[in-house]
């Protein structure tokens, strides 16, 4: 993973959703690499479930079903 | 929670990581809004040893410590 797709930016936003007063920059830029990890265990979870339903697009059931399993739900 | 703060377009360029070929535009918005959800969940629980240390900046270290109880590692 050399590239983060996930912007920073949103990350305080976030930050501030949760009830933060603020987050640092290299606080920011941790959160923002732990979703794209999460996000892209998920998306290959889901893809289990696509190819088992010999598909080749993820659908919203594959990544839903896959949370469940990456989230321990 | 009312607007997502992640943008769907990186949950594609996700999926292509994962070695997915497409993601339906549905799925992709579910991911956004599963990874939003965590994102709030690590800052909340960040914000707990934020709080607990007597600071009102959350950290990386804060980040680290809060992904790991949040997903269990």
């Amino acid at each position: 993973m050399n590239e983060s797709e996930i912007a920073v930016a949103p990350m305080h936003r976030l930050c501030e959703k949760a009830g933060a007063e603020r987050v640092s920059e290299a606080g920011a830029k941790e959160l923002a690499k732990i979703l794209e990890e999460v996000g892209v265990k998920i998306a290959k979870e889901a893809l289990d479930y696509t190819v088992h339903a010999r598909r080749k697009t993820i659908k919203a059931k594959d990544i839903e079903i896959a949370t469940r399993k990456v989230m321990g739900k």
